[in-house]
């Protein structure tokens, strides 16, 4: 088929018997050609979960509305084209997750395209703009939060991204901003999360003489480190690990952790549950 | 319903377009209650895998059947009610392995029921006998391979076991005798396959100076150590470990991934393809 | 040397230049072989800490008293035949901490002679005596948590343990008990400590909804779940994974970080520093 | 100390009783600092290895020859100040590790400096050159092997490089070529070594149906992928994962893995001993 595109469905809502064979029968009467179907049904909730890749030359609103037609009321249904999706970065200081995204970006390993990068420190201009991407210094010095906030939301609404992705960013965003974002906004958090919330998590980690540390790619909401957990990973460390030489050390499993978990979302793998995700990898 | 059981159907056939819809057509039409699906399409191949698990109080041999009907042509089809299945194991001198086995059994940890242990060796005769179960002291001295493995042989049809388990068995097996067992023997190898096939792996392994050593969960075929893979585990050593004191950290590898292979077929999770397995986990 | 032994020196103290020469010097002196060597400073803190194992025929109370002459003042050092400790297990109703001890017990895999279970359940009593040793079912009823407490201690006295093992016991004890065994008590969370600490962990972790589950072997002090911790290791789960599931996968990470985090302690290679550890592995 | 700086010595010798003790009081007589000191005895060959590292402001030969003085017949000992060494990169077709290396070099993360990128291929080109580093396309295309050897041999001694780095060079070089740089290549190879030698190790994994996949750091050596393996990593695939994913999946473990043998030797941590390494990590 010249024209033959990939579309991804994701879908929740309460189980009930037969539901992959309707929703097959729907793919099936529009032609396409299902390459990929993961179901998971959560029996204590009684909750079903699905994602479907398929290919053909399909309008995906109709699909999606044929869909809605046999799936229980309150069902979440999204069928959209797999195609790159625009992310905005948002950076502090320290360059390690930036450089691994624009590096993807530039060698085309991401199935998104960065528009910019925005930054409360010049550090990262240099970086960014070798890769000739746009660089937005936002200084906070003379603006208040809100204010501050403002000027940040300025530069991204500008490329209309359709992810925030916060690459080691090191401040906190006020609730109103958070909600801004519904489940648009991916942070890396520099600890095996739920350990170590807040500032500092390696030298927190390096006082309580944890023996692994690890990172947690997360989405944002307005409670802080709290957000659903897309994906973790862990390394070990040893009494010889100082917090500084957990920190370098970290920044690798940060770098892999974001990509893999942003790599999740960019294509369509990830449905949020509550506080919990479901991640069809 | 009072005597509902669970039933796992495993498939590999032809792909073709709607599989997914007619099969859970004759489910849905049986009237049980589908608790998983899982689906792989190997698109090189061209080939079709699928295990479903389902409640209901069904006869496994007439929903086969139905199946079939529907599935293409030479396609594999296998439904059945998943229950212990009763397995014997072939030990040689060392208990690691075994005892991991007994202890699973003994604790009701395993979907299995330990018929028997055999050996050539009386090594494992006591911690065998602690846990109440028959032990099968087979002494090599005195037959040579065909007389030994018929007395093995024998041994085993008394029990008529499901699986056959080597739990680091150190002898090698004809042909002729492996192919009694068709996709019924399992081994663990000490090394991490195919690297170090034969004998001594950890001495191999600590010759070429490798900084990871590993087990492999095998199904035994003629060819030794060559086997379709089911599953396997790793752990890091470095210039200290020497080849003895790795086949001492090794043992904690071996036990736990042949439990872990072992577990997967007892659940009917594992298509055998050609050399490589499907494992749906 | 007919009659040759094993030793480790175990020191801490403040760092000063030349200590290793002079340590090296006294075992020179003494004329004894040593094996290895392990040395580590915390240079914030500028503190020493060494582990060294040599083989001869000495008095290790002389060889201490002669380190001691030349380490700074302060200086804590234990020097004592490497041999076989014994120790109590404390086990509750689960079985497979316990049954992985008394199988390592049996087939001699730990240098280390189990003197006796005690429990406050009769769940492990017949897998205990499986493997002839003795098991002290000590009941909560009928006892306030002191008089219970002294029935224990009772228990444990007789045998005089080296150590005492917690393996998945889960009645806490009172600080009084603990500060009866200073440094002598282990236990093993199910959870990558500080995430979960208290009851539940699996179904904290759960509806945390994390990626990865863990256990911590670690000192118990009179701070719950706060003692110092020996090692740690993780696994992976996703979004089907339930709580009880992880707690089924977590006890093979649970029995094997407990097993490893005893073997340094029975090897004589952690050294405790405030609440951080030392292990010379 | 106004211009203290960093040593580090590394020996090979013969065991003999003492040699830490001799070792430590040239040092201490020296009047330098020793802030780590690592041994490891290889008790099978009663080979001795050390690695020292002090601070302070001496003549690394002056230091080296003392220590000469005192260490058995035959030992091997280098002192030498620890700074930044420069490397080359050769690099064929994909960019992933050498970007990786790139990107560390900007951000000051490797205690290195590359001084140019050779190639056979122009891909890497534009990568290079956006980070401000000399790239030589050296063309396969008319030239045999011997002259294309010449070639990159001249780009190399330009740079006069204390190390040369394979980053995915895809092209076999001569043993002529290797031994004019003898521990001095250091090579990333695609698979778990020593499974899947020569070509097409992920496509070697794929048919043999593995479940694990890798990459290994080495020395280059005349035989091809034989030489000593510096450090390795794995990780997880399933059936699920085609060559192709494999080789992707693949890119970070080799880019990782790489990094981390490099700088084993960068700061002076590796000491080769026949076929193996001994790394002082």
């Amino acid at each position: 088929m010249a024209d033959s595109r990939i579309y991804v469905g994701l879908i929740s809502c309460d189980d009930k018997a037969g539901l992959v064979h309707q929703i097959t029968g729907v793919l099936f009467r529009q032609k396409v050609n299902v390459t990929e179907n993961q179901e998971f049904v959560d029996h204590a909730a009684s909750r079903f979960f699905m994602r479907t890749q398929f290919e053909g030359s399909v309008d995906p609103d109709a699909v999606q509305a044929e869909l809605q037609k046999i799936l229980p009321i309150h069902a979440i249904c999204q069928v959209r084209e797999l195609k790159p999706r625009t992310i905005v970065v948002l950076a502090s200081k320290e360059p390690h997750v930036l450089g691994e995204l624009l590096l993807r970006n530039f060698t085309k390993d991401m199935t998104t395209k960065i528009a910019a990068v925005i930054s409360q420190h010049p550090n990262c201009q240099e970086l960014t703009e070798r890769f000739g991407l746009p660089y937005h210094f936002v200084p906070v010095e003379g603006s208040d939060r809100t204010a501050h906030e403002s000027k940040i939301q300025a530069a991204i609404e500008k490329y209309q991204p359709d992810y925030l992705v916060l690459a080691r960013y090191m401040r906190i965003f006020s609730p109103e901003f958070v909600q801004r974002f519904p489940q648009k906004m991916i942070n890396i958090h520099h600890s095996f999360l739920p350990a170590f919330i807040g500032r500092n998590p390696y030298q927190q980690a390096y006082e309580r003489g944890v023996k692994i540390i690890g990172a947690t790619a997360h989405f944002v909401t307005d409670q802080l480190d709290e957000g659903p957990i897309i994906t973790q990973d862990v390394i070990s460390v040893d009494h010889t690990t100082s917090a500084l030489e957990m920190a370098k050390l970290g920044q690798d499993v940060e770098k892999l952790v974001l990509v893999r978990g942003l790599n999740f979302i960019l294509e369509d793998r990830v449905l949020i549950e509550g506080n919990r995700t479901i991640v069809f990898s």
